[in-house]
């Protein structure tokens, strides 16, 4: 496996089916952290979430007649809305399996992009079924919105832009979920930059990919209750070897420090992030000594946030 | 009055006092709008508005003389936190006049940029006497916040930095509280780009450049009701002069028009913007036909919004 190459080539693919997004800074967040804050923001990504890479690096390498028979992912996430749009953009058809409990807004932007959604009960159970039916019955190719080699690279990307403007980053914080921005920023750090310090961040009520790097095996959730909507996932084996490889060492925070956090990046940098976005800055905040006197890259994982619902 | 002249100054002036700041376009409300909007995002400015560029430039002409006495100016909303920005950054003192009944955030956030508040009644009339005061115990140099040629010099910048980006601009939309945004930008289509029109976007509750305009002279609002609490403010004579001569037309936008086209941007364009800078976008949504097809910049003024008090 050739990761330098892997990742040029994934970005070489991704030109002008994604936006290079731009990195921002502020006075005032510097001052508070003591170190040099660097945020990636992919919440100005298309579809408003970093997803857009790894979905799109997956379905450009589609064959034709993949493409003719459409794509299948289990999401009630961003990474419906990002496999539907990226799917769009090559005429091919997106099935997308949701929970028949997941809010009608997420129901209604994965429709906006033209995905088929298929509902089925709100189980891990009952969603593979569900997906794997649907594949079955369509020929189309299933991509998981994670545990996937290629979904991985493109999310590798956001890493290489970072690092390619500020190759002297000393470390980059970036949320765990399923692991797949964590998994592709490790592996641009290999390959661009002077290799920083990778650090996770994760809240602490879905702590997962913390204990999984405890004990050495991946270990599941007992709760989704975080206001980090996109981080409940449990790791996949190939971004927990990712991670037990390249990753530093994982923060979790509260879910308070991710609200206080969040309120920070909307009234600071003036942009809309989402919870699970916001969980990167609660972990510098967390640790003012770990990162003081550093530069310091985070990743700002998505926008996509319900306005009529907001912890403040 | 070398117009060029004078803005290409007063840019070389503010190098490092200002930020450069960004352009934003959206698929989304291209689509909406039947239009190509390009965004200039003044609420990424220094202190969260546009109004960093004209407190810099009239500070930055004082002589050491005058910057040792400090500069006055009344203002409750973003010009006092810009000038008392500006001072600081000169080593100068900013006696800022505000009404007794300001928010304490707005205060707070003079007070956090060093700013020295002098609190009064809450009517024109108090506010310029107590102004004239403190000039005459200090010796301050007193700064107007939008009828002073400086501060709209400053304040073309804007228009500079959008239309040297943008030049095939068509047209420019700005929203109008003194006019001093407006004015600006008004003179920076006069030097650079194509000529393109200007349009002012007024809340219909504060409709006195609108009427100012259709009557020849100054005009009053009888109410200050509106939720765009950045124009409530009458027109001076140095604006009212400039928009007179080189503004094409004032649209007046209702304020359920007002806060739609804020949410559409704090949706689409995942960016914090304060209710007056969606005037603009209210404007051209509320007339598709005259800007159908066109190249339209739309000028967002400012960022400061108080989280707890959204409107939706």
């Amino acid at each position: 496996m050739d990761v330098v190459n892997d990742i040029l080539q994934s970005a070489q693919r991704l030109t002008g089916l994604i936006h290079q997004t731009p990195v921002m800074t502020s006075t005032a967040l510097n001052t508070l952290s003591k170190a040099e804050l660097y945020f990636k923001c992919e919440n100005f990504q298309k579809m408003g979430a970093f997803k857009m890479r790894g979905a799109s690096n997956a379905v450009a390498q589609l064959s034709q007649a993949q493409l003719d028979c459409g794509v299948v992912t289990h999401s009630s996430g961003n990474f419906a809305q990002a496999l539907a749009l990226a799917a769009k953009n090559y005429g091919c058809k997106a099935y997308i399996v949701m929970p028949s409990n997941a809010p009608e807004i997420k129901k209604a932007a994965v429709r906006g992009y033209g995905g088929i959604i298929t509902e089925c009960e709100p189980s891990v159970e009952a969603r593979q079924r569900t997906a794997k039916k649907i594949q079955e019955e369509t020929g189309a190719t299933f991509v998981h919105p994670f545990n996937d080699y290629n979904v991985i690279l493109g999310n590798a990307t956001a890493g290489k832009e970072l690092l390619e403007a500020y190759p002297d980053l000393e470390a980059i914080v970036v949320p765990i979920g399923g692991g797949g921005l964590i998994s592709g920023v490790a592996l641009s750090a290999l390959c661009f930059g002077n290799s920083p310090q990778i650090y996770g961040a994760e809240p602490k009520a879905v702590d997962d990919a913390f204990r999984s790097l405890a004990s050495g095996q991946i270990e599941q959730n007992s709760t989704t209750e975080t206001i980090a909507d996109g981080l409940k996932t449990n790791l996949g084996d190939i971004t927990f070897n990712l991670i037990k490889t390249h990753v530093n060492q994982i923060v979790c925070v509260s879910e308070e420090e991710i609200i206080a956090a969040m309120r920070l990046i909307w009234e600071r940098l003036k942009i809309i992030v989402e919870p699970s976005s916001a969980v990167s800055l609660a972990a510098i905040l967390q640790n003012p000594t770990r990162f003081a006197g550093k530069k310091v890259g985070v990743l700002l994982s998505g926008g996509n946030v319900d306005l009529d619902k907001l912890p403040f």
